[in-house]
């Protein structure tokens, strides 16, 4: 199934970097953390950090009921999450780039109601953090729930785009030789889990979370 | 000297999260690659990550002359660069969290067209990617300068936000010592330089380099 291709998805600039299919977009945003989401307030551009979860077609954020840009049911919203794969050295400074992978989904996002979503929104959100974390931790209370907003997001309207590999410099400067040029690669790691100063002594650390200590790279590997 | 409080670079949510220093705003934006960039195109938000730099307090972004998004000479935006640090393991799952330290920039980037400092703002890109990359590579052509837009955007309205630390879980969830809590620490780092396949056989790694391939984590050390 394609990306959807209405203007503003449609990539204006290099389109030789976008990537049509769905799976790139769900891989891209599974593999990520945060997003950037962007609303309009006052007339002028927001871009604020925040957690997110993808059930299927869908995206859910959350945030406080009392925050100034969750006020309305419909949030016409922009969420772009970019992986940095590497900064690229070229022989001529104009060709210098990043390798990245980034999605860019555009519509408006849905303040959500019924009770069952909202909690199936909030378990998407930290389960996309860490798969298993839902089952471990204290649900929430109604008290908790009621303070706590979540929007979801349909993806029908987003763009893949990526680079990867070398530098694309012009023939002229790679016959001329004329620099070093290359990639440096940039990785996202996960280190060792530090447990909570007050936590009691005789907790393990989960089974869900045995693998955030790994030496190897495993968001990566 | 303090960062300005607008009505919209004032922290709504969590207060005790907002830094006030322009040390700490200048911190956060140059140790990041990728900023995201938040305009608004038809009424519509758009986020794209892009490039950056730094002089001073004024940020600087380019682009290609043909991008839709910078056709004007006045482009009203929001600039948000952001760390992830952690993900921060609660004992409820409405405490999860993560430790991030996020810069916001209001205002409005006005295109640069004196050459000078269309040059500067360029080089000010370049060396925030890798201080070094402008004096060893191949300076703009007048070709490739008429194809890139500079913008210059003050750093007058700006708001930092960070989270650090272990969960703030309810007393009675500590209490109780219902779940293993803690953080597991997320990391930015980069690996060993990848020379281009086409790279003439005599070039060293250039000295600007030579630490990218240290197994310490040299932006974090």
């Amino acid at each position: 199934m394609n990306l959807s291709a209405t203007e503003r998805s449609t990539l204006g600039r290099k389109p030789d970097r976008a990537a049509t299919d769905r799976a790139d977009l769900h891989a891209v945003l599974d593999e990520g953390w945060v997003c950037h989401l962007g609303v309009v307030r006052d007339g002028a551009p927001v871009v604020l950090p925040t957690a997110y979860g993808r059930d299927g077609e869908t995206l859910y954020l959350h945030g406080s009921t009392g925050a100034r840009y969750l006020r309305d049911d419909e949030l016409p919203c922009c969420v772009t999450v970019t992986h940095l794969d590497g900064i690229v050295h070229a022989r001529a400074v104009m060709h210098f780039s990043m390798n990245y992978r980034s999605a860019v989904v555009h519509g408006v996002a849905h303040r959500v109601h019924d009770p069952e979503r909202h909690l199936h929104g909030l378990r998407t959100i930290i389960e996309h953090l860490t798969p298993g974390a839902w089952d471990h931790a204290r649900r929430p209370s109604r008290r908790e729930l009621a303070a706590t907003a979540v929007f979801a997001l349909d993806l029908g309207e987003a763009s893949v785009k990526t680079r990867s590999g070398p530098p694309s410099d012009d023939e002229a400067d790679v016959t001329a030789d004329l620099a070093w040029a290359g990639v440096v690669p940039v990785r996202t790691v996960t280190g060792s889990p530090e447990p909570a100063p007050d936590l009691g002594g005789h907790h393990r650390l989960p089974a869900h979370l045995d693998r955030a200590g790994d030496p190897v790279d495993h968001r990566y590997g």
